[in-house]
């Protein structure tokens, strides 16, 4: 029995069975039985509860056992002591899903928390796909599925919703039904024992009557599983989530720049960003994005037209499409001469189009037919203020017909409330999203427009990275085995060159003789910086010198260098110096490090050195592995990304260099899971090549 | 007569002419009448036509001058040529005021700018306060006026709008209908021919009906005086505006970076917030902070409380909050303490304050009241999700309750549509705000917090800056003489020190042995700088060079700057070099420039030298005149504020030089009307002092 099958038995059961059916009205196992009836359920319904008798004219089963086998779901609402026995029972008759309604586990501290262990172990053991605990249940109207303890009962639509917080669905079920919104599926997924976000993006994933899923959600189950199933999904059709507790989270203190600065929220971010999720903020963006998303097509490219029938709010969705991405279509020649052809001599030929506030319905359609015909526009807005010269419900006509017309976003923006209601409803019938004011309008185009740009990206490639796995292993283990867990420069930069890094030359030098026999050999000018597996940051205990540049300057700084190092940290053991070649002129200092994520793993960070890390906080993310395209899109998508451009004539710097480093870093975050954090600080890059100049290892020891 | 009577007349008039009356229904001098009738005007109404007759009842008046002297306002609804000479004639009897709703002026070409140009003349000549031309009108609902040919009239209210787009009056009217909003004063400003923004805020600031002032803008015609009423009214009230267009607008080519960064909208930004106008960027959220200024007190501090049912939506609202200026209020142990008399033990007493799923409405009233009494909560957000357990209109009462008995702003969120319709509307009537989500809810709060802070800054406090305005005279008056824009180093330095600035030893140049004799003089290591007219961007040319250590350097650096320069630019007027005390140790670059906005006058900008100010964007900007406290300020809101205050044990810089500096620089750019940019850049500052190391400053000529 797959997961898959369950799941089609989980929505689309032919037998359901309450447990712990009441014939009490307001008791939940009273409420799931008449909400399966009211819902129209045509299949076979079984209230169990051992008392017998007859509930809502439906016989009561006495006792699980006599239950058909390979029942497709059961509902749970029976006090928590008793759920796992019950579960268990229904693993005997071969049950394939249950939802657990009943709360008091996870939830409710330590005794509950192992209650829902429990739980789990039998579901695991019995392969029984279950809902919950603590939620209000799951409903597939189309089935004639209701089977949760909510009040009332939303119509039928493509969005699916699923939601980690009971409260939410409450909230919301209210809400669509005052707003007359419809779900395909409509889930509470409570403590998430077994079931979570992600087996729920790959059911509806496939589910034909979902064109949209929402989701709410706290935290993630299972990272990897998730950003699968994510992406899976958004390549098929949007995915648009709420994800809060975003500061409960937070940051937590760790070593590197990197570990600092990565928060949670950042790599939800990445995985949301790098999956195709459309990451929201509130509610009302939720549904409006759905709406959007669920009757409209996808614009092809970023030019929009508005057309207005007067000027203020034509100037409102100007500034607000200028804010986004989309830009304003600029109307082709033909197409202003056809306008030219009707509308009058003080109309706004270019975009916004102002056909001005003496326009009826029929300058509208004649307007629309020529704006929907031009190539250079991807979509439409037409806002309408309603003036005494325009029949607004034959506006909105012309509107769904030119929606009808083109395979182009249309969207209405009818301002006020009275006058324009009936013509909303019209239009919102007809499947042309009508907002009160432009602004939200816009942002459900751009939000349509970046998803499309997603859904047709490339196919990620990755790069080849060939590596000396051998050479690396051995300095990995000889750390683990000393319980060592910072990876001492010099070692590290063995493990650099086990993965073909470009490193400077460098010579680890224990006394200040070898020191400048190695400054010799190298070339001057060189660098002296200190080794010491103890000693993390070198430029707190004034650990590196640059520029030396003759054998007395070497001699004297090795001394100054490892004295100093030694007077700072007593307890640091100081292996001596390395020497290293100079950097070359005309460089620019990144960082690029990761950090291991508890949910998503490997975390990538790439910024310029210094102050832009530190005090700008200009830093990049994204989740290994990077494909090429990641690579080049994680150099470019820092604000001092025109440092490495080059300013005034300056050359650029050599980018596929260093896009070679990142990809080859999470490489190696993916090849070695006992390094915690790793940072390449600085790379020295100028137009000719990229430096790996200092590195940074922590390990799980 | 002042504008003040003329305002009053003008919103409160005892008798009203209508010039253009007509009997046909649909026409606009129809529509005016039966509104003004429906309003329940009780003045004298003076219906004015050529044709005599009877309108609407009413005995019509064949000739303005039959009309009683010093009629205090004409609305006047006649075609375009024939307005000027009505406005004419109502000057001749002393008329007050008048609405011109007549369009086809300033927005309708040259004919139509002319016109109202001399619209403009005669309302000068009369003293007639003009409202338009090319408006909907005015209302006044508790003086029962509805001056305007509006189609319906809205509700009476504490809110004031105007608004420069007339569509917009009529989209919000509309709106304001269906959603029960009322307003005290409703303006249409049209092309603002003589009555704008600046003269509704001095009114509606001193008008009583009025608690909150809205408006709708798409320039501003006198900066000065909007400036002036602007702060005024704020300091008095809320005023909360949307300024659109600002791409239209966009950024001239300039100069100087000051010039080329500080676009139009920057400069709104900046008048807006140093008079305490509250920005936003749509009109939902204008009516969601009206209605919460309106109905609810200002915070006096930061700490939130929020008490839930849920805690998802808890979850959603301390996100909300830990994105805003608020934060979540740490209630004291006393409050705690009572909390746990009554709640059950599985509440969560930490805040949010979750009450659990079982909570009732006395359990709401219960915990509102420990709530609203602890003095470390500044406002009270009350989430509320129906549950079964939960009467949801008691519990509206408990939050009325909550709001009536503590000085402290209670907002609402009651989550749903249909079950919760009836408490929100118990809620909305009793003036506390009720929101479906928790979002906007806290945006609301966080707005009037800002506006709290921002009405108890303390008063502004000027530096007094003495200086030698006769040098800082001839230096101007020769440049403007000899209509030189540029400012040329060595001059604008005189500039300087007329103004008492630091600035580093300088000794112009004329040949290399007047450099070496002005290095000696000043002591090595010098600067030399290439000193041209024409040339703006020394290091363009490669005219700077540091560090120059003896005689050697000086003489053969000076030949070369100046013959490459004037390789580079061979129609400059290249004077020598000016040589330069060189920096001290340990110093950061800053600039500090201004440009002369066409609206707002001098606009200061600040920021870090090189790639902050350049490539980072990280600018900030303060409209002339700065306080001390705007210096303080300035400095402290870019981003790399925390290079100035010191990295890792590094010393500050010397904040209070520096900010002598930028007031200074503001008193400046007050003297010298005729300087359209100038820029200190760079600004050498370390730990002691802050030096003024390089000037340009372009003339208007």
């Amino acid at each position: 029995m797959t997961l898959k099958d369950n799941l089609h038995a989980f929505f689309h059961p032919d037998a359901v069975a309450v447990i712990g059916a009441s014939s009490t009205p307001g008791k939940v196992g009273h409420t799931v039985v008449t909400n399966m009836l009211s819902a129209g359920y045509t299949g076979k319904l079984l209230p169990v509860n051992p008392k017998g008798g007859v509930i809502e004219g439906l016989p009561v089963t006495t006792d699980i056992n006599d239950l058909p086998r390979g029942l497709d779901l059961a509902v749970i609402a029976v006090p928590p002591k008793f759920v796992v026995e019950a579960v268990r029972e229904l693993g005997k008759i071969g049950a394939k899903s249950a939802i657990v309604i009943t709360a008091g586990f996870k939830e409710a501290g330590k005794e509950g928390y192992d209650l829902e262990e429990d739980l789990k172990e039998v579901c695991g053991e019995y392969g029984i796909s279950l809902l919950g605990p603590n939620c209000l249940g799951m409903m597939n109207g189309a089935a004639g599925v209701n089977a949760s303890f909510a009040a009332g009962q939303p119509g039928l639509g493509s969005i699916a919703f699923f939601s980690q917080s009971g409260a939410l669905c409450v909230a919301i079920l209210d809400w669509a039904l005052g707003a007359n919104i419809g779900f395909s599926k409509f889930v509470s997924l409570g403590n998430k024992a077994v079931l979570d976000e992600a087996d729920m993006l790959e059911y509806l994933n496939r589910d034909e009557a979902t064109k949209v899923i929402l989701g709410y959600i706290e935290n993630v189950e299972h990272g990897e599983a998730f950003l699968k199933e994510a992406r899976r999904a958004s390549l098929n059709k949007p995915v648009i989530m709420i994800k809060s507790g975003t500061t409960a989270a937070g940051a937590k203190a760790a070593s590197s720049h990197t570990g600092a600065i990565a928060g949670s929220d950042q790599s939800y971010n990445a995985a949301f960003h790098q999956s195709g999720v459309i990451r929201v903020g509130d509610v009302a963006t939720l549904f409006n994005l759905a709406q959007a998303f669920s009757s409209q097509p996808l614009p092809k490219g970023p030019n929009l037209a508005v057309v207005t029938n007067a000027g203020g709010p034509g100037i409102l969705a100007a500034d607000a499409a200028d804010r986004s991405r989309l830009s304003m279509a600029e109307l082709s020649p033909r197409t202003i001469e056809k306008l030219q052809e009707f509308l009058p001599s003080y109309a706004a030929f270019y975009n916004p189009v102002d056909i001005v506030a003496d326009a009826d319905a029929k300058r509208y359609r004649q307007t629309l037919d020529v704006i929907g015909e031009d190539p250079m526009v991807h979509s439409i807005l037409v806002l309408l203020t309603p003036t005494a010269s325009v029949d607004i419900e034959k506006a909105a006509e012309a509107v769904v017909r030119t929606a009808r017309r083109w395979a182009k976003p249309v969207f209405a923006c009818f301002m006020g409330k009275t006058k324009v209601a009936g013509a909303r409803k019209m239009l919102m019938e007809a499947g042309v999203p009508c907002y009160a004011f432009p602004e939200p309008a816009v942002h459900s185009i751009e939000t349509m427009y970046q998803y499309y740009l997603w859904k047709h990206r490339p196919e990620p490639e990755y790069a080849e990275v060939t590596r000396d796995m051998e050479a690396v292993r051995k300095v990995i283990d000889d750390h683990l085995r000393r319980r060592q867990a910072e990876v001492v420069e010099f070692e590290a930069q063995q493990v650099l060159r086990a993965y073909g890094l470009p490193t400077p030359r460098t010579r680890l030098a224990r006394t200040s003789d070898e020191a400048v026999a190695a400054a010799e050999e190298i070339g001057y000018p060189v660098v002296l910086k200190i080794a010491s597996p103890n000693i993390s940051h070198k430029t707190d205990v004034g650990g590196v010198a640059v520029n030396l540049v003759n054998a007395r300057e070497v001699m004297e700084t090795f001394k100054e260098i490892t004295a100093r190092a030694q007077r700072m940290r007593r307890d640091a053991y100081i292996a001596g110096c390395l020497v290293q070649e100079m950097a070359p002129p005309g460089v620019r200092e990144v960082i690029i490090g990761f950090k291991r994520d508890e949910q998503f793993g490997p975390m990538l960070m790439f910024g310029l050195g210094g102050v832009y890390v530190e005090i700008m906080k200009d830093i990049s993310f994204k989740l290994a592995p990077l494909s090429k395209q990641d690579a080049f899109e994680i150099v470019r998508e820092i604000k001092s990304y025109m440092l490495l451009k080059g300013l005034r004539g300056e050359k650029p710097v050599n980018f596929a260099a260093l896009e070679r480093i990142i990809v080859v870093m999470s490489r190696l975050a993916q090849d070695l899971p006992e390094v915690l954090e790793a940072e390449f600080n600085p790379i020295l890059v100028n137009n000719e090549r990229a430096l790996v100049a200092d590195v940074r290892m922590t390990l799980r020891v």
